[in-house]
């Protein structure tokens, strides 16, 4: 199996499922409790709040642990907007491109009162941060542009619409989902006051994340209950799951730059050779993207034929993001940069992990041409189009 | 170690360590890929649902995973609530000691408008069934009342309060984190609208439980983004995490009886035993309880010098709920059964495991009394009570 559908999620380094099942076995006690073997677990979680603040570049006690990128999303986003509420700002920047999490949080936001500006994104997947200065008005308590984009892997300017924020004294948020653990990030230099993130995205496990709030932001809570996370996120934590992700991030951290540079040529080997499709294109900008990250769309075919004939060959691939696999709409990322209806049916997204080689590369790049051709040999669109009977896109 | 905490949290079964660790390293996909790695967590993910829907009762699309136990009363309460809305019904009713889950998440409801009953809890530990029909109003949209207290224990008569309900056309709630897995539960036979749940408490893994939600109760997203569990929880599904609660919940649930049997037997051993100490009172009636709950107040102690010398002699125990460990207030529930602040100060509660032998009971027994004795022997507030300056209340 060559698994290239880490944007999704990633199988857990060794040294993570090691930490986990070591706790499972030894430190499984509640850190809320008194005696020794619950204090012991309070370290072990104290420890790993500091190894992922110490990543980011943030402190420890700015570091509120979650169950995952979604929950963190949510918190960000209702913690913000209810800081604005108070003040009488009741305005929120984002983009159309952004992850669910954030665009059904910030419908709901809409649904209380609040006015929503979604940004529009360039044809190259960018945000501009001109626009994101021009769109702040004085009742703007919030602009929340993610990192990179979890379809098409495109890395937005987080530090220039962040050095924005702080001069026109809005927050700025930042769904850092798909960037953590795969491209330098620092909450400092980055002029960021939040930042979600997910462990199962970087070799951790799931069902845990984290999000970062600066520490003069007060977060409303989402889940009531227990004093948990300084009264702020309740329920037992789970300790094994959070010490795990502390270690995936330290792992994939240290080895940031040596993954990133494999991946980039692997990744920039996969797009050369899928650009000999006819009529295909890339989506995205082909430099400012994350490392492990191809999107293609294939005029003519369907993506999820594709994908399951992909899987026959060993591959694992996707279409878009796998949490709107349930659905038969087009993927709004694609649809935000631009792509009309049909084509954006016939994407294909490659995450590619750490480990891939070079024969898996082209393996890939076979197959997928292959699979193209063959899919294009019984589609009626196809034969419209070859025909003349309707235009070519790409 | 004499681990007398369960209450708190539980080691994980074997059974549940193996699932969990063989998933990580065979069935991790994303359960919403296409391709087969994804489609078998997914199936994973299914068996899992219909294993903990068969357990109590339920029907598989009536369970919703959720990250523990906190996530799901607050989206119950937040459900009913705002189903009660659309109807012009905003009236809830609560008890005085329900888990902060509960109580603080019906504080929310009521900066938004609701007006919350909280019912008085009795001498015994116990909700009278006719008082919670008396409270129910026109405008009722919810009775929220826990199966099982997580302090002193207490069974509470939740058939007869769901029957009420049902009669009534009002939705019936129970926070059973203390309940599932210890004592029979059935959802249908027990009139129970919904149902919430968290698997640490049953030697599953930390950061994963439950919420049942009868067919006809549409739920309020209290994390949107993705369309995972029926567009009703947003979040890659932790699969490893949830199908080692239902092995944890299979393996409990097979075990109930034998379990329930031997604990109800060393219960009964300590209560014995802990009476022989003068000034002492079992909080929480003798027989509808959990089988493995004991909650004492001690006169003239502190519960935390109690803990930290019975952690000396290897015996881990609380105080009351590890939720509120860091608080200094005394237990809302001592506080709800009517014990005076002093007196709920001196509490102690052993929450015991299903491996606990005898001798390890009648060790816990001689290490109370031995505790109690010593800390009395320099309590300012004993020799008052001994020079007949105070008045005893136990």
């Amino acid at each position: 199996m060559i698994y290239a559908d880490n944007a999704a999620t990633t199988r857990m380094s060794d040294a993570a499922v090691h930490t986990l099942t070591s706790l499972l076995n030894e430190t499984w006690g509640n850190p809320s409790s008194l005696y020794g073997h619950g204090q012991k677990a309070k370290d072990v979680l104290e420890k790993a709040r500091k190894e992922v603040a110490e990543v980011i570049g943030a402190e420890p006690r700015e570091i509120l642990f979650t169950s995952g990128g979604s929950e963190a999303d949510n918190q960000a986003i209702r913690s913000a907007a209810e800081l604005g509420r108070r003040k009488g700002k009741m305005h929120i920047i984002s983009s159309a491109f952004e992850h669910h999490a954030v665009l059904h949080t910030l419908e709901k936001m809409k649904g209380e009162g609040f006015s929503v500006t979604l940004l529009d994104v360039h044809e190259n997947g960018m945000i501009v941060p001109a626009e994101v200065e021009a769109a702040i008005r004085d009742d703007t308590c919030l602009v929340t542009i993610m990192t990179a984009n979890n379809e098409i892997g495109t890395i937005q300017p987080i530090r220039e619409i962040g050095a924005i924020c702080r001069r026109k004294n809005v927050v700025f948020h930042t769904d850092a989902v798909q960037a953590v653990g795969h491209i330098p990030l620092n909450v400092s230099e980055d002029n960021i006051d939040m930042l979600s993130a997910s462990a199962h995205k970087f070799h951790g496990p799931k069902g845990v994340g984290f999000l970062y709030a600066k520490k003069n932001i007060q977060l409303t809570n989402l889940i009531e209950g227990g004093a948990q996370e300084h009264g702020k996120r309740a329920g037992t934590e789970n300790v094994p799951g959070i010490a795990a992700m502390a270690e995936a991030l330290k792992e994939a951290n240290a080895k940031m730059a040596e993954n990133a540079a494999h991946l980039t040529k692997m990744r920039d080997r996969l797009i050369d050779g899928l650009r000999q499709i006819p009529h295909s294109a890339l989506n995205g900008d082909a430099t400012h993207r994350l490392p492990g990250n191809v999107n293609f769309c294939f005029e003519g075919i369907e993506g999820e034929s594709l994908l399951l004939l992909l899987d026959d060959k060993g591959i694992c691939a996707s279409s878009g993001s796998a949490c709107t696999s349930g659905s038969l709409d087009p993927s709004h990322v694609l649809l935000a940069i631009g792509r009309v209806h049909d084509v954006a049916h016939g994407s294909l997204r490659l995450s590619i992990g750490e480990d891939i080689t070079e024969d898996e590369t082209d393996y890939i790049i076979r197959s997928v041409k292959e699979v193209v051709e063959y899919l294009r040999g019984f589609s009626p669109i196809w034969r419209d189009l070859m025909a003349g009977k309707k235009a070519f896109i790409l």
